[in-house]
């Protein structure tokens, strides 16, 4: 069994994050993040009719730039794991359809990076495949319509609101030892995949559901699944905080990441030091008057694209935790007095050369 | 690699059904087969206040029961994989989080219940987990409410309009020899083992678009997408519809059933004579004015535990291929003017007597 402890998946040829690739909207591209991403696009409607089918665009642009990035053809893909926030995931269905690759429609709020990279590692290390495209997407406009109220009403926004990311991240993630393979186990093909980050292990999570109702406060009803997640994985693989360069969520934002930090402190966890959030990271709070912070399936998408793998493929860091976070409402849900429960799924990516004396794929 | 051609996986150690249940309301209860079900409600509220708490409810009664029916504990699952048609899946997320287990939500419209069994297997046979729970639902009222007209509003069905179930299904998926170790490697462990259904094979499906714009006909828009699968399972397995006692679809309805047929007899396959629809199985088209059947989430799930898995147990069927049926679409892409794309997940079930000389587990 590939498993540690009660929750934690360990895979044994550690797939490899070939390539990736970032687009997002003008609000993003003014953010610190800015220059890192591979498009920023200044019109949020990418020149289509509808917020959704902008949405729609975006998977459609990231899919493809990551494609051409890598020189990997479609066809080469064997299994797409994609999702979105939008009812029946539509931005993943009219995004990706044009490429003609069998597909997992995900649903885990914006923690839905986390559950594609899970079950990307689970198809690659498995043997079920030799590449796969991992893509997740969120817009600041269709969000807004689906969750919360028509932009054209003008509503005001508490601070403890986040502002959902408009950007699509999509990852090749290929099974170790098939890029040597694929060109004839030459010494270039080791090398190139000596670079990539590698997915080591990854902890999906659980529903918790702490009874908060506010949907106006995505961070305090995401954080307890965080730490939930967090704490499980440090049990499972006997880690702690300092074992990691950094513990990155999804989109806690500073609501979010004050209760994490606490929640875990109380655990015995001190986070201060290493915890991020992509939602943090991708916009400048005081200039761009985001309040929380970033949100979206897009979120953490984007900042893994454009920040957390090329600390990874420099050196910078070594090893981090990616926790994806996501709080499952529904307009439905909400009008019906359903609390928001939150869910995170951790994944472990782990700098790409190979440490001496592991034997991570085979030739 | 366990793969088969284009997109076909393989299942070394094919993973066990272990135990199926089904829950449905007062309608499907009355069908042929009513009395075949676990739990046939009278009240489609099940003592809830809403239609979506009606349709949760499902879900928890439907994992309840298998769990009590295998007598495992829900501490004992490793993950579960479930979804349903509502928008961000919350009859899921509120349904299954008592029983705080890892969680993986799914989205393929109809399909989901294929996509749930294929990723089951593939953890199983992965190696990532020893058991899984696989959970899909649908429910006629909260499915009117999301994607046509209020109940209220009483509107007209043309006769190509399916009926949405109200039902879950819930599978207690198990690594094979699993359950044996779990005995000690005892005689009986193995003989239980040999009693169920293994999932031997999965085709996932490719998002098919043929511009079909009749949410009302359902059957029209997923027909094509059941027949890419289904053919491209047949190449990538060099089989053929005779090495199936059935090839089953999700919901395709009659109108759907005529399609498909259609559509395969110009490839040169004759479906004719093994092709079954549970949409058509589970409702009397006379005599409950279902018009072209039933669909949704909860219908293959319900009749795959009702119907298809007892005679792959009580040996009237030895192989059949799964294939639940998905219309990609939801009331916003709808009102857009979108088309309805379909998806379709193929899934091969064997039964469960181990063939002569087929060493498909280990003790």
């Amino acid at each position: 069994m590939k498993k540690m402890g009660r929750a934690t998946m360990v895979f044994d040829h550690p797939p490899l994050i070939l390539d990736s690739a970032s687009i997002v909207g003008p609000k993003e591209g003014e953010g610190p993040l800015g220059k890192y991403f591979d498009q920023v696009w200044e019109d949020p409607m990418l020149g289509k009719k509808t917020w959704e089918e902008a949405e729609s665009e975006l998977q459609t642009k990231a899919a493809q730039a990551v494609l051409e990035k890598a020189g990997i053809p479609s066809a080469k893909i064997d299994y797409l794991f994609a999702g979105d926030l939008l009812g029946q995931i539509i931005a993943t269905s009219f995004g990706l359809a044009s490429f003609h690759r069998p597909i997992f429609g995900l649903y885990g709020a914006c923690s839905t990076m986390g559950e594609a990279l899970i079950l990307s590692a689970m198809c690659l290390d498995g043997g079920f495949a030799s590449k796969v495209l991992a893509v997740t997407s969120s817009h600041f406009a269709s969000a807004e319509r689906q969750f919360r109220f028509p932009l054209e009403y003008g509503n005001q926004r508490p601070l403890s609101a986040t502002w959902t990311v408009t950007g699509s991240g999509a990852f090749i993630v290929s099974r170790a030892g098939s890029l040597a393979k694929d060109k004839g186990g030459s010494v270039s093909g080791v090398k190139w995949e000596n670079g990539c980050p590698r997915i080591t292990m990854a902890t999906p999570g659980k529903i918790v559901d702490m009874g908060v109702k506010d949907s106006m406060n995505m961070g305090a009803c995401m954080a307890p699944a965080a730490c939930d997640t967090i704490e499980t994985h440090f049990r499972d693989t006997h880690t702690k905080p300092e074992d990691y360069d950094a513990v990155i969520t999804g989109d806690l934002g500073y609501v979010g990441h004050e209760i994490l930090v606490e929640l875990m402190g109380k655990k015995g966890y001190d986070m201060g030091k290493v915890h991020l959030d992509c939602g943090i990271e991708i916009f400048d709070k005081d200039r761009q008057d985001t309040h929380s912070g970033g949100s979206g399936c897009g979120c953490s998408a984007v900042v893994l694209s454009a920040m957390i793998l090329p600390r990874l493929m420099d050196g910078t860091w070594e090893k981090v935790l990616f926790v994806p976070t996501g709080a499952l409402l529904s307009s439905i849900s909400f009008n019906e007095g359903k609390s928001v429960p939150g869910i995170a799924h951790a994944v472990v990516l782990e700098q790409g050369q190979m440490r001496k004396g592991a034997a991570v794929f085979h030739l």
